[in-house]
């Protein structure tokens, strides 16, 4: 049984429960405390020397970082992960989207209003996380519009990794009534078998 | 055969010639100019609406954008990537650790010093970026040391990922002779069949 080393309140690790939860898994999570340098402790640098969560244990001495490489290795085998060719290149394409044009504007931005005060140094940042984040969600208005989901005909981890942290952008202040095709696909993965709340 | 849209001074856009010059597979490069709107024209947004470098043509109509994605399709059924499930998520690990923890620091400052005049205002970036990158590199040392490669006994695409960026990371003004390891391994795919210059 695999082991997440995750913590709650982040996307990155919602985005293995969310999975696990669908694929109606058994895994075990393990809490790590991020905010109080949990990821920076020896026994977890041990176990990922970049520091950060989630991490997958799936044997004695076996981890796996990084939330969308993780999402690959559960989903292989199953009908998250296509079977043709270039839709799993799809697939990736829409994860390195997520992980390079989308996270670091959408979840950062949440992370400086939902965890930081108010005052924070870091709220100077909000004004370019809102821009670059509206660009990553105009690109993803554009592909879901007349589709139901962002690549083929089926929910694919690219659906899954997207949204984590889509659903709670409005937390870092952006408008999702802007993007009824967004909205309508947030609506659809929550109707999904399996489905939790983060 | 497959056609590349890329700009040459790009690591994105490297790292798909140096697996296909590698692979010795046919392809077509075209390239895109970048810094004066090339990417922004609409011609190019109907291929890739994230306005992004490379952008893969594989049949008509069809385009893949992202390198990492542009890699994994390039290399299945090649030595690149790996047979084992666990190790092919290591290489998936390694790439999107290239996209979210090493590029956006190491890529970034190279661009600045490069690109940029000595007196324009993102300058001021370099600090911060510098030590982020140098982060980056202290974690692929560890990696490193002790391997020939990233994962398992074979070069594969994570090492082209990691690659592209690191070998010109001095331009950023990083100091690679304190990463024994990592100066290896960059020799070593100096020295690999079809290891082209960028």
């Amino acid at each position: 049984m695999a082991t997440v080393f995750g913590m709650s309140a982040s996307g990155n690790c919602y985005k293995i429960k969310l999975l696990l939860e669908m694929l109606d898994a058994p895994y075990a999570w393990r809490e790590v405390d991020v905010l109080n340098g949990g990821s920076r402790a020896p026994e977890f640098l041990a176990m990922n020397p970049n520091g950060k969560v989630p991490v997958l244990e799936i044997g004695p001495g076996q981890y796996l970082p990084e939330s969308n490489a993780i999402l690959v290795y559960l989903a292989e085998e199953t009908p998250f992960w296509p079977q043709d060719k270039f839709a799993r290149a799809q697939v990736l394409q829409w994860m390195f989207f997520e992980q390079y044009s989308h996270e670091p504007y959408i979840a950062v931005a949440r992370f400086i209003k939902k965890f930081l005060p108010a005052d924070h140094v870091r709220q100077q940042e909000i004004p370019r996380l809102l821009e670059r984040g509206y660009q990553a969600l105009d690109v993803m208005e554009k592909q879901l519009t007349g589709r139901e989901w962002l690549v083929g005909g089926e929910m694919t981890i690219a659906d899954i990794a997207l949204y984590a942290y889509t659903h709670d952008a409005a937390a870092g202040g952006f408008d999702l009534s802007r993007y009824p095709a967004i909205s309508a696909w947030l609506q659809r993965v929550t109707v999904r078998p399996g489905y939790v709340v983060q």
